[in-house]
């Protein structure tokens, strides 16, 4: 295949990095990390093995209008880079080509059908710790896995064969049925973690280690369960205990919304608190403990930095 | 009247001074501040007029045992000292005195009365804002009325009378019908105000100039009205405008609790979120915003500090 990496983060390099190696055709869009790349290649240090992407194995663009057309295009930038980018991503995209929408946020998904009505378009949740400690190198300390879920479900079969490439590139791919659900359990993991390790100045380990800030993850978790019910949406109340028990067995560390904090880059407010907000509230149900939280992260983010 | 002043903060210097410039015999309990008091009097700075109490006019002590029995004993101390301290107040009491809980919580009057059966115990809350600099030394900077409330009603007239003796000391001293009401109507700004000053390391000024911060504020003010509501004690929904107007027209200051934090002083969690979720929830009510909140608190008040 032929693949676009629409934003050379984190996220971006340590997937098209997989996918390079997995044979595929990578072309990533890069803005800070271009030079590097185009210099130096993609160097990953990966818990499942460190390798170097030569820069012979991959093209790299700053344009997205002069990438080539793609089978697979996938949105790795940082949701909050949508309004620029969404628009633009045409001269990527081959006649009934993919896109994965491989960030956070509700209703990306079915922005981009409207905007490419013959692209087959899907969400790709990452189940990853990655981070890019500078330009051109990627660092991936656990995990790894993309749950794949069609926008449109006659496009299912098409899912099952994109899982297939991602498990040929050594990665993980379970299928899930809908957007919708494959964006509410991800977000039963993001909107406790990420907000509270902000407003408590805290990594993933110090927010277990803490009873405290354990009944609080429980009490957000349980709220994102009780509003995707809100959505028809049921997810099973062991899934709470599973997802402590998977974070208690990683390292502790700093999710992904401190890391944007702590490098003074916008947080995902946006799309990991206020769209869900507004979808459960639609379906009648309110969010009070994410709404708490939500408004606390924009204090913060609003609030002048210590010089 | 011989006025007993159980603990000499900013709270006990600053209504004892008031209470001895207006003719009464004031003995203070005193800790670290014993020393200063016997050599240099009290100085009190204040937006209503700076004056010094000097040692003359005041007797000081360094344990509630050698207290002279009085006819008012206010309480004054942190809720934190009060296992300590409450079954020792027995010396301070004139036969038929008054106790007067000047400090946060709940169920403080309840033990007194079970302690003192023969003592009158009634609730003073205290509007006002004043630190203790340092030793000796207390800043008044806003407001200084102390609400009372009778615990048991047949001690209404009582606490009439002891309203006209604050207000002859130049206090306002507004009588409420009991202590719930009281405590309640007290916790509508306590809650909000002391807790998020902390979590979010702002000032009241700084709470009420952010948008997603003044949400945060309102929000748990109407949660306080509704737990109040749970516990049959009816606040009209225009006290948390008034709470807001209150607030902004004084100077931007630091909340007690911040204060406390900001010294490595522990928090008055319990007595200011704790007791009031439990006895609300025992009405069948469940504080959802505030339990979010105490246990961002604990989680602060628990973690490391930085070195």
């Amino acid at each position: 295949m032929d693949v676009a990496i629409i934003g050379t983060g984190a996220i971006g390099g340590y997937y098209g990095a997989k996918l390079a190696r997995g044979g595929h055709r990578v072309h990533f869009l890069a803005r800070s990390d271009y030079q590097t790349l185009l210099d130096h290649g993609i160097e990953v240090e990966s818990v499942a093995g460190d390798f170097c992407l030569p820069r012979e194995a991959f093209s790299v663009w700053r344009d997205p209008a002069d990438l080539p057309a793609c089978d697979l295009v996938c949105l790795t930038a940082k949701a909050t880079a949508n309004a620029d980018l969404l628009p633009r991503l045409g001269p990527a995209l081959k006649p009934g080509a993919t896109i994965l929408v491989m960030q956070n946020g509700f209703g990306v998904e079915e922005r981009l059908a409207a905007l490419y009505p013959q692209a087959h378009v899907c969400a790709g949740l990452c189940f990853v710790c990655v981070t890019r400690p500078s330009p051109g190198h990627v660092r991936h300390t656990a995990y790894g896995a993309v749950s794949l879920a069609p926008l449109d479900p006659a496009d299912a079969p098409r899912v099952e064969t994109l899982a297939q490439a991602f498990v040929a590139a050594g990665l993980e791919a379970p299928v899930l049925s809908d957007v919708l659900t494959a964006r509410l359990r991800k977000l039963v993991w993001n909107i406790p973690f990420n907000g509270l390790s902000v407003v408590l100045e805290a990594t993933t380990g110090d927010l277990l280690a803490s009873p405290p800030a354990r009944r609080l993850l429980i009490a957000l978790m349980g709220e994102v369960l009780a509003g995707a019910r809100a959505c028809d949406v049921i997810i099973e109340q062991a899934f709470i205990d599973q997802m402590l028990a998977v974070t208690q067995s990683m390292a502790s560390y700093d999710p992904s919304m401190r890391l944007d904090h702590l490098a003074g880059r916008p947080m995902e407010i946006d799309a990991i608190y206020r769209q869900v907000m507004a979808l459960v509230h639609s379906h009648g149900f309110n969010m009070a403990l994410t709404g708490q939280l939500a408004d606390q992260l924009e204090h913060i983010q609003n609030r002048p930095r210590p010089a």
